[in-house]
């Protein structure tokens, strides 16, 4: 396996930038990557539910989750005789910061002009008070009533006044609208329909 | 100009994608691009200076370059007759936090065994006490001597001791090796030597 990986990483490899910016982009710089990365950090674990977000082939998304479990980011375990699901590892869980910074700079460089699609709350907030807005992270990631960076798994997304409804028609997309604490696993419509 | 940013657009789009991250990668998702984006915030103005940092045809570099500039990223301009440089935006200044953060993740999980390879200190940090190394930045980005989380233009790099001085050989990387402030321009060796 080992040789495989280095294999891999030749291919893609950044020759001569002895740079921890370049090592990373070797592993997540490929094309859907991130957003791969994106939505199993957002609870989406499957693979039909991955290639039902994503608009891309299932040959390329296999590659990218192959890869992605050979680098260590996700680990594939059977959740059923003959089903197997994808899930964030540490080392993915330690990109959110990377995948939120992204996330914000489109915000503010590339939004729409009715604010944000995306608004992230820190569901966990030892400061809560009564209105939830106050737990709502701030650009640069921390909690403006606690003043933590939470990770991924303490934090609850929904659909900012930005958000466009008309975009992605799918399943999975529709259940990610609701109120959704990230990592959390969704309910897998896919599930039931698809064939074998 | 503005038919040519969207038919540009639609080629590298994440179709179907409501989401500030696919908006983001549209724009530096491409490969190299984050690479050329670090040299520029490095101080790396010109581009036979990035051409002899970055092991890339000088096609693939000037069309990089060019949706940047289009995007408004980078700055074209004159420095002298015939001669232009590229300097960041206050969009490319933004893109700071996620530069660093996906830097962080390399030094963390793709480093050697040495540590890390680059230091990031907040020179004006107002809190700075006689020991340099109270103000080196932490992977979260926070200046631990006074708190904030300074942009580039405040910070002062230098090699650590995981950096490998055997790789990249060319004078602007050389030149990169001594402790150099974000944003200044390097001095330019390439630039007395090349032909037009």
């Amino acid at each position: 396996m080992l040789c495989k990986v280095t294999a891999m990483a030749l291919g893609r490899d950044y020759r001569g930038q002895d740079c921890s910016l370049a090592r990373t982009l070797e592993v997540v710089g490929e094309r859907w990557t991130l957003l791969v990365l994106r939505d199993c950090l957002f609870g989406v674990r499957r693979f039909s539910d991955l290639h039902q977000r994503l608009d891309i082939s299932r040959a390329m998304l296999a590659t990218r989750l192959a890869t992605l479990v050979e680098e260590g980011l996700l680990l594939r375990r059977p959740y059923r005789s003959g089903r197997e699901e994808y899930l964030p590892t540490e080392q993915a869980l330690a990109l959110w910061p990377s995948i939120y910074a992204l996330m914000q700079w489109g915000e503010r460089y590339r939004g729409g002009e009715h604010g944000h699609r995306r608004l992230f709350r820190h569901v966990s907030c030892p400061a809560q008070s009564a209105d939830p807005a106050d737990a709502q992270i701030e650009p640069d990631g921390r909690c403006p009533a606690c003043g933590v960076r939470p990770g991924p798994g303490e934090l609850e997304m929904r659909p900012g006044p930005g958000y466009d409804p008309t975009v992605g028609d799918d399943e999975v997309t529709r259940a990610l609208r609701a109120p959704h604490r990230l990592l959390a696993p969704l309910p897998s419509p896919a599930e039931t329909t698809r064939v074998s």
